[in-house]
C-alpha cells in the first residue's frame, strides 16, 4: 500500500484493496452469490425465491436441515412456547443471568443422547469446536494435537487458536496416525480430531480404527458429528452410536442447526471435561446464550429423533433413489455412505453457470461449492436429499439436470444397460 | 503429566488434570455456578429460579436485556410469525441454502442505523468481533493493530487470531496511541480497535479524540458498541451517533442479543468492507445463519427502538435513580457516565457471599463478577437497571444492599448530608 495521510485518500486505499480482493474472486469464478430464500414452513422443500423484481416459488435441494426438522409441529410448538413464556433473548451470558431453564434441559437431553456424563451448549457448532478444541489443546500442558487432514475450518481455527503443536494425518488414515503417534514422547497429552462424515465429499471416517489407535497410544479423542447427529444411529447420537463407538469418544461434538433443524453447538463429554470447557474457553464464556426458544426447539427436537426412526428411514429411502437415477442418467456423483451427493462438476464457472440454470429454468436451487469450502478443481452441486423431496421432486431434478449435461455436453459416467 | 499407555489409566489421567484445575479455581473463589432462570415475559425483571428442590421467584438486577426488548410485543410478534412461514432454522450457511429474506432486511435495517453503505450479520456479537478484526488484520497486508488495554475478550481473540503485529495503547488514551502510531511506518495500514461503552466499568471511549489520531495518521477505526447500540444516540444508533460520528468511524460493531434482546452480532461499514469480510471471514462462511426468526425478532427490534425513545428515557431515569439511592446509602460505586453501576467489593469470595445471600434471603439476583471477566482485585457486582424496574425494585434492592453492608461491616462511601 502506499503512503497517503489525508481522510479521503486512505479510505480510497484500504477501499480499493477490498475492491480489488473482491475483484480477484470474481476473476476466478469464485465471487459469491447468496440465494435469498424464505422456506415455507409446511411446504418445504419449497421455498420463496427473491431476486429483484423476478421473485419465484423454488425448490432447494442443499439445505443441511436434512430431515426437514425446521418444520416439525413439536419443535415449533416448543418454540412459541418458549417465546410466550422466556421471551425473545436470553439476557445475558450464561454466567451473568442468561442460563435458562432450557439450556439446562437441552444439556442433559444431549448427555444422555450420547451417553455422556454432561454436554456444554454453545452458540453454534463453529464456536463449540473453536472454543473447546481451542481450550483443551492450550491448556492441556504441552499437548499436541493430530487433526485430520480434511477437518472442518472451525476444527482447524481452534487448534490453531490453541498454538499448541499440531500434526495433520493422512485423510481417514488410521496408520498414518499411528505412525506419527508412534514418534511422540509418551508423556505428552495427546488430542485426536477427526469428524464421522465429511461434509463435501460425504466420505465416513474409520471411528474404531482411530479409537483403537488412540488407545494405543494414550490419546484423548475427539469426534465432530455435526453432519452424523439425528441421522444415523438408533436414537439419532450419529455414526458413533450407529457403530457402538460412543463410549470410546472423548469429546462428540454436534450441531443443532443441521438434521436437528434449529441452531446451535455442543460437546458432550465427562462432566469434569465440560465444565473445564465452561470454566476456561472464552467463546463460551464471553458471549450471550442461545435464546431460549432455540434452546427449547432443539430439544423437542432431540427428543423427537431420539423416539422417531421414521425421518431416519425415509431420508436413506430418498438418498438410495437420487443416487439411483442419477446414477441412471450417466450424472457423475462422488461414490460415500452418507446421505450427501456430490455432483462433480471441476470448475468454479460451469459450476455457477448449472446453478444459475437450474434456479432460472427449472426453480431448482442447488448452491455451486466452490473454494475455499471445496479445493479448487473440485467444484461440485452438493445435493442433499430430504424425507420432505417427492417423486416428483426428483424426476425434476435429474431431468433438468440430464437435460443440461446434454445442452452443455457435459461428461457422462458410463451407464449400466 | 505422567506417562501411561493404558486407556483407562490415560482416561484418568486427562479427567485429573480437569479436576485439579477445578480445584484450582474453588480455591481462589473463582469458580462459576451459573444461576439456573426462566424470565416470565410479561413481567420482567421477574423469573423463576431453579435450585434444585428451593425454587423461587425473584428480580433480576444484572441482565444485559437493558431495555427488557427481550418482552416487546413488537419483538415476540415477528418471532412468532417468521416461525410461522419460515419455520425453526436457516436450514444452511448464508452461502449454501441458508440466506433468509429477514437476514437480508435486517442487514438493511442496521446499515441504515449506522448511516452506512451495507451491515454484515454474524452468529452473535463475539463472533462479528473475532472474524471481522481477525479478517481485516490478517488479510490487509503487513496491518498493524492497535488496541486498547481494556478491550472485550472477543476483540482481542481476533486480533490475536489474525497474527498482525498488535500494540496495546492505554485504556482511553488518544494520546498514547498518538505516540504508537508516530512511530509506525507511514506507508504500512493500520486499525484501531475500540469500545464505546466499557462494559464491566461502564466507562465510555473517547471516540472523537480517536478518530482525530486516526485520521492524522491515515488509520481505519473499528468501534465496538456493543453496550451502545439500542441505548444512546436519537434513534439508538450508539453512543457515536448520540455524538455525531458515526460517519467517521469505519467499522462500526454492535449485539443484537443486549439492547436489542435478541440474539446476533454484526458490522456496518462500507459496501466493499463488508463484502471484503463476507467473502473471506471462515467465522462467517463456515457455520449455520441465524434462525430467520431471530434476524425477524432483532430487526422488529431495531426499528421499534429507532423511532421510540420512551426506554431510552425511563432507562436514563431508571440509571439515575438507582445511583443517586445507592450514594445516599454509601454504598460504594465506581463513577461512570454509563448505564452500567458496578458496586464495587474486591473480594471474589465476599463477592459471591454477597450475590449468594441476596437470592436466598432477598430473591434478588445479581452475579458476582469475577476474573476472567475482571482483574482479581476488582469483584464487584454490575448491576443494570433497566425500564422495567421498579420504584419498589430498587427500595428493596437498596435496603437490602444497606443491610448487608451493615452485616458485614463492608466499607462504605461518606454520605453527604
Ligand atoms: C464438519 C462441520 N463442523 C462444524 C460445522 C459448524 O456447525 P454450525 O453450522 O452449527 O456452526 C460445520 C458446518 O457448518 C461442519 O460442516
Ligand atoms: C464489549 C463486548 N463486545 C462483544 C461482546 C459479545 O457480544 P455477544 O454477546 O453478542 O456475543 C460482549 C459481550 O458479550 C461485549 O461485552
Amino acid at each position: 500500500m502506499t503512503d497517503t495521510t489525508t481522510t479521503g485518500g486512505t479510505a480510497t486505499m484500504y477501499e480499493s484493496f477490498f475492491q480489488s480482493q473482491l475483484q480477484g474472486l470474481r476473476d476466478d469464478g469464485n465471487y459469491r452469490v447468496f440465494a435469498e430464500l424464505e422456506r415455507k414452513a409446511g411446504a418445504f422443500p419449497r421455498a420463496r425465491h427473491y431476486d429483484g423484481d423476478a421473485n419465484a416459488d423454488i425448490t432447494v435441494w442443499c439445505s443441511n436441515d436434512y430431515l426437514g426438522m425446521g418444520q416439525s409441529r413439536d419443535v415449533l410448538q416448543a418454540m412459541h412456547d418458549a417465546l410466550d413464556s422466556c421471551g425473545a433473548g436470553a439476557g445475558g451470558t450464561r454466567n451473568i443471568s442468561g442460563t435458562n431453564h432450557h439450556h439446562v434441559l437441552l444439556e442433559r437431553e444431549l448427555a444422555d443422547l450420547h451417553g455422556k456424563e454432561a454436554a456444554l451448549l454453545f452458540t453454534s457448532g463453529y464456536v463449540s469446536n473453536w472454543a473447546a478444541l481451542g481450550t483443551l489443546a492450550a491448556k492441556l500442558p504441552n499437548c499436541v494435537v493430530l487433526s485430520d487432514a480434511c477437518n472442518h475450518a472451525s476444527m482447524i481455527e481452534g487448534i490453531r487458536h490453541s498454538r499448541a503443536e499440531c500434526q495433520i494425518f493422512r485423510h481417514n488414515d488410521p496408520a498414518h496416525l499411528d505412525e506419527l503417534l508412534s514418534k511422540i514422547d509418551p508423556s505428552r497429552p495427546k488430542l485426536i480430531a477427526f469428524e464421522s462424515v465429511y461434509s463435501m465429499d460425504g466420505d465416513i471416517g474409520p471411528i474404531k480404527e482411530i479409537c483403537d489407535v488412540a488407545d494405543k497410544y494414550g490419546a484423548m479423542t475427539y469426534l465432530d458429528e455435526v453432519h452424523g447427529v439425528g441421522l444415523y444411529g438408533p436414537r439419532g447420537g450419529g455414526v458413533a452410536e450407529r457403530e457402538g463407538l460412543m463410549d470410546r469418544i472423548t469429546v462428540i461434538e454436534g450441531t443443532l442447526g443441521k438434521a436437528f433443524g434449529v441452531m446451535g453447538g455442543y460437546i458432550a463429554a465427562s462432566s469434569a471435561l465440560c465444565d473445564f470447557v465452561r470454566s476456561f474457553a472464552s467463546g463460551f464464556i464471553f458471549t450471550t446464550a442461545l435464546p431460549p426458544a432455540v434452546a427449547a426447539g432443539a430439544c423437542a427436537s432431540v427428543r423427537h429423533l431420539k423416539a422417531s426412526e421414521i425421518e431416519r428411514f425415509r431420508h436413506k429411502e430418498r438418498v438410495a433413489k437420487v443416487r439411483m437415477r442419477l446414477a441412471a442418467a450417466g450424472i457423475p456423483t462422488m461414490a460415500n455412505d452418507s446421505h450427501i451427493i456430490p455432483v462433480m462438476v471441476g470448475d468454479p464457472k460451469k459450476c455457477k453457470m448449472i446453478s444459475d440454470w437450474l434456479m432460472e429454468h427449472h426453480g431448482i436451487y442447488v448452491q455451486p461449492i466452490n473454494y475455499p469450502t471445496v479445493p479448487k478443481g473440485t467444484e461440485r452441486l452438493r445435493l442433499t436429499p430430504s424425507p420432505v423431496h417427492s417423486d416428483d421432486d426428483i424426476d425434476l431434478l435429474v431431468d433438468a439436470l440430464s437435460e443440461i449435461w446434454s445442452h452443455c455436453a457435459l461428461a457422462r459416467t458410463a451407464v449400466a444397460a
